[in-house]
Parts: structure tokens; C-alpha cells; sequence
């Protein structure tokens, strides 16, 4: 049996991935309650909020009011996304409350750049290179390159471990040109393509030409194969975990409209604290969020622990 | 990376343990439908009904018209289950069409035992002295040892590997009294306890003790962790996995209604599939039949890819 790490590092996104893709409008209040239990489950890492365009993603119009209206817990780093100057600042304007730091965020697949930036691996790395200024002129340090569609691409089919680590090379040399320092590089899984030998084979091949980066991967359950993902991650060390409770998310791709999101973080938090590795995650708290969220969206989510729940609850009983 | 096995078996049990759960009445002719639409997949092996009191299993009162109904595809191995002499009698009634071996089946949980069985472990163990003497009478060998709650049990909670090793052990002492000879043991996930380790430590505290035995896994998604254990399965080379298309089947046991039922068969399909382990199933014709179970029970089932589609397809409009 591999040695599986003591300790894994979830990134819960549920607050902002989970709530982009649904139809209704959720009410600001309803998200700063997500944000607010998930923050008492034990979870150290939570996404709050996108600030990009509102003509281009109405759900986040209210990304200010959510960062205004949500009490931050001691302990607790809250983080946003954004995609260019413009968000950047608005999330500096919130730096007291969010953890504040850059990514230069690539595809490993050009087709699927075009498709969904509107623009070719080139020319992401010229956009990228303006963003990568922007932050040092906020005096924001840039630590994390982020690689989507690294197991595979709905427009360009599979997507080879070599192209994941050109990739990662491209990112790293903009870093360099700037003089920032990367610590972390994220692999996801984009479009539910990989498989267990797909991440270890991707996650080798990153680890073996840049031991001293610290690898995340981010999971979709597309087609039912996350969890097993995440335990080949687990398997290789892998400690950094993106993930979102219920499996909120969606996948916005092309033929793709109902299928799953993210690996669902109390799956994800079962799988290792089963396993004997902590997550500092309180699961059977964790799935009653699940189930606040089921509430929140006014439908059932994907996570099917949601429904069984916690060993544990039986654990006590069998007692 | 692990030495996975070239090719595995898959024991397609949705017509049998999916239309046991479900409320209505499934009509015959659907049941048929699903059967014959299964056989085209390039599924070799297809249990097609329960013969059992139809008083406590009234969704199986049309066990004998579902065997008479569906037209045999040559080379498709069709299988009923049973749980004593008047089941076995029934089923003899089609061993035309049926392949009919006897079972052994034991729960590594006594509680389990109990709670379902209404008989504890020894009496359990009697029962299958009788029913294996009912086999040899009319005939039939018996070559199976089935494990229930192999992983863990609601009312008894963690289950050891080595009390896995003396249930499979008692099983073969029967066989062996009555000069049966066992080649399978099937270790079932009955109530969603399974983990890659437990999976690990379970498989292989009995291939030691037995290794000339085959092992296969009947697995449960109540916990989302299914695929992962199967993965693990497949790393210790098990080669033979029960499975429902769709996920069929649901958990009738306390505290989890609603609960996942099966590992999917399309997922596990697509699990193997594209780690370059021959199924011999087409998987976009699956996945067809797939959303024709959909169909007939009315409602969704927990299957992700059923939703998001094969790889193959992507592959074919990217290519």
C-alpha cells in the first residue's frame, strides 16, 4: 500500500464556483450563510466570490455586497477570483478580509483557450505577462500557476503529460521574467477527462521536472471518476485539494449542460478521513452545509453522501 | 504504477437489484426491454430477475414472465438469484436459458445477519448447509462464496479484514462438507463502507489465505467512493466487478433511503476503459440503455456520465 500524506489541505470553491452556474439569482444573504457554515465546519480555505464582468456573469453582480456582508472567522483565509486588473482591484479594496495573491492561469489545450478565452495559448501568455504586471504594480505577489484542461479537452481530445509540463514551463517563464517566485502549480481537470493513470501520470511528470512546486488538483466529477482521482492523487502525496461542497458547480462546457461539478468536499474529506488522513473538517457538519446548499439552489446536488450520511453517525450507533 | 489486469468481467445486475428498490410496478415488457437492450452492449454476463416470496419482494411477482419473455442473445450469460430450495426449483424451470450455479452466502456482519436475514450467523450458516444439500440434489453445483458487509456494517460498524477471512472460511467449510468445490468469492460493499484501503487490506488478507480462490467485488456508491474502490480493486488485479447501468438499485437499508445504489456499470466500464482494460462493452451503447433505465423507472439515476457523455464522442469531433 502507497504512503498516503497525514494531512491534505481542502480549497473549498462552493461559494464561488457553485452559484455561477445556477439559472435563479441566489440572494447575497444566502451566500454569506454558505460562506459563514462553511467556515464553522474546520475548513481553513474558502472561495468566496468572482469579481469579473456582471454583463458577462450576472450571478456575481453582488461579489462586493458578498465580501462586504460575510463575518470572517479567526483562522480562516477567504480567497476571490478575478481575471485582470479590473477585478484585481476590486478585490484589493476587500484585502483586510481576503487572502490576496496572483496566478497565471493557463490551458494545456489551445482549442480549448480559444474556446473559452477567446483567445490562443499565445496570446493568454501575453495576457498573463499584463496581469503578472499588474499585480507587482499593486504589490501583489504572483505564486501559483494554474494549468486547465490538463487531463484532457472536449475540442481537442486528449491532452499528453508532455503538454501539461510545456505548459507549466510557459507559466513559470513569465514568473521569471518578472521575478516572482512560484510555489504552487494546479492541474485541473477542466472538462472530467482524467482517469487515475492520467493524474499519475501528469502529476509525475510535473513533480519530476519541478520537485520543489507544491502540486493542487482541481477535480470534476463530469463522469462519476473524481473521487477515484483524488485518491490516485492522495497515492502520489498529492496535499492540495480544490473541491466544493455538494459537488455544487455544474459544467458549462459544450455538450456537457447538466453534468456533474466539482468533486463534492465532503466526499473528498470521507475518502481521507477514512483513510487515516486529516483534513481538520468536521463531516458530519460539513454534509449539513451539503445540505444547506441543496436548500440554498432549491435542488438536490450531486454529492451522494449528502444523502447517506457519515460513517461516523452509524459508528455511534453500532456502539 | 500498478501492473492493472488486461481485461475484466462485468456482472451487469441491474434488471435484478434495480427494479427491487423502486415504488411502482415496473411492467414486464420494460424489463424485457432493458435485458435485451443490455445484450447489445457487448455485456456478457446479465442477471435478469429475483425468484423470491413474492409476498415480501412484490416487484419480482413476474420473476417467471421476465424469464419466459426475454429472447437469449448466444454468447450472453443470463443469471437469476435465489434464496432457497423453492427459489432454486423456479429458477430450474428456465435452465434452458439460465445459467445456474449455487451460492454460498454469509454476512461478516452478525448484526447485518440479524437485521436482514432475521438469522444470526450460525443459523445463517445451517441455512446454507441446506441450501447447498438442495443444489447438489437437483443437481447443481455450488461454486460461489458470497461476503456481505465485507467493508463495514450499519449496525455492527467497522468490519476487520480477518473477519472477512473467517466468513469466507466458514463458507468453504460448508462447500467442503458437502464435497463442493469453491472458485469464487464475492466480497460485497453492502452498505457503502468501503474504502481504497479497506478494499486493499479486505482483497488481500483473502487472496493470501486463498489464492487460488477468484475474487470479485459487488459495490455500492452510497458514499460517492465506489469507482475509487473499484480502482483499488483493479490495482490488486480483481477481474470480476457486480454492477447496474445507471447506478440502478438504491440502499434499503435503515438510515439510508435515497441513499446511491450500485457502482454504476457505464462508469466502471469507463473507469477501465480508459486505463486500457478490455471490457468488450461498447460505451456509448451503454450509456444509451443507460438513459433507457432512466426512462423506465422515471426519475434520474445517480450516474454522472449518463449525463455528460463518453470520452469517445469528444474524441470523434475533436479529432
Amino acid at each position: 500500500m502507497a504512503d498516503l500524506p497525514p494531512h491534505v489541505d481542502i480549497f473549498e470553491e462552493g461559494p464561488r464556483e457553485g452559484f455561477q452556474i445556477e439559472p435563479g439569482p441566489i440572494p447575497t444573504a444566502d451566500k454569506v450563510a454558505l460562506i459563514e457554515a462553511l467556515a464553522e465546519t474546520g475548513l481553513r480555505h474558502i472561495q468566496i466570490c468572482s469579481f469579473v464582468n456582471t454583463r458577462l456573469v450576472p450571478g456575481w453582480a453582488d461579489a462586493e455586497a458578498v465580501a462586504t456582508g460575510f463575518r470572517p472567522k479567526p483562522g480562516v483565509h477567504y480567497a476571490a477570483l478575478w481575471f485582470n486588473e479590473t477585478g484585481l482591484n476590486r478585490a484589493l479594496a476587500f484585502a483586510g478580509k481576503l487572502a490576496i495573491s496572483g496566478s497565471i492561469s493557463l490551458a494545456a489545450s489551445n482549442a480549448f483557450s480559444i474556446k473559452n478565452l477567446n483567445r490562443g495559448h499565445a496570446e493568454n501568455l501575453e495576457a498573463m505577462r499584463k496581469q503578472t504586471a499588474a499585480h507587482q504594480k499593486n504589490g501583489v505577489k504572483v505564486t501559483r500557476v494554474g494549468v486547465m484542461a490538463a487531463f484532457g479537452c472536449n475540442y481537442q481530445g486528449d491532452i499528453a503529460p508532455e503538454l501539461v509540463v510545456r505548459t507549466v514551463a510557459d507559466g513559470l517563464a513569465v514568473a521569471t521574467e518578472f521575478g516572482e517566485t512560484i510555489t504552487d502549480v494546479s492541474l485541473a481537470d477542466t472538462m472530467g477527462w482524467a482517469t487515475p493513470t492520467r493524474i499519475e501520470r501528469g502529476v509525475a511528470a510535473v513533480r519530476e521536472r519541478w520537485p520543489e512546486l507544491r502540486i493542487g488538483l482541481h477535480l470534476h466529477d463530469t463522469r462519476g471518476l473524481a473521487v477515484a482521482n483524488a485518491h490516485a492523487g492522495l497515492r502520489l502525496g498529492v496535499t492540495k485539494f480544490d473541491s466544493t461542497v455538494g459537488g455544487l458547480g455544474g459544467c458549462p462546457f459544450a455538450g456537457q449542460k447538466g453534468a456533474a461539478g466539482n468533486i463534492a468536499t465532503e466526499e473528498l474529506a470521507l475518502l481521507c478521513e477514512e483513510m487515516g488522513i486529516d483534513t481538520g473538517i468536521d463531516l458530519d457538519a460539513l454534509i449539513e452545509v451539503g445540505r444547506l446548499a441543496e436548500r440554498i439552489v432549491g435542488h438536490q446536488l450531486p454529492s451522494e453522501l449528502l444523502r447517506a450520511g457519515s460513517l461516523d453517525a452509524f459508528r455511534r450507533k453500532a456502539a
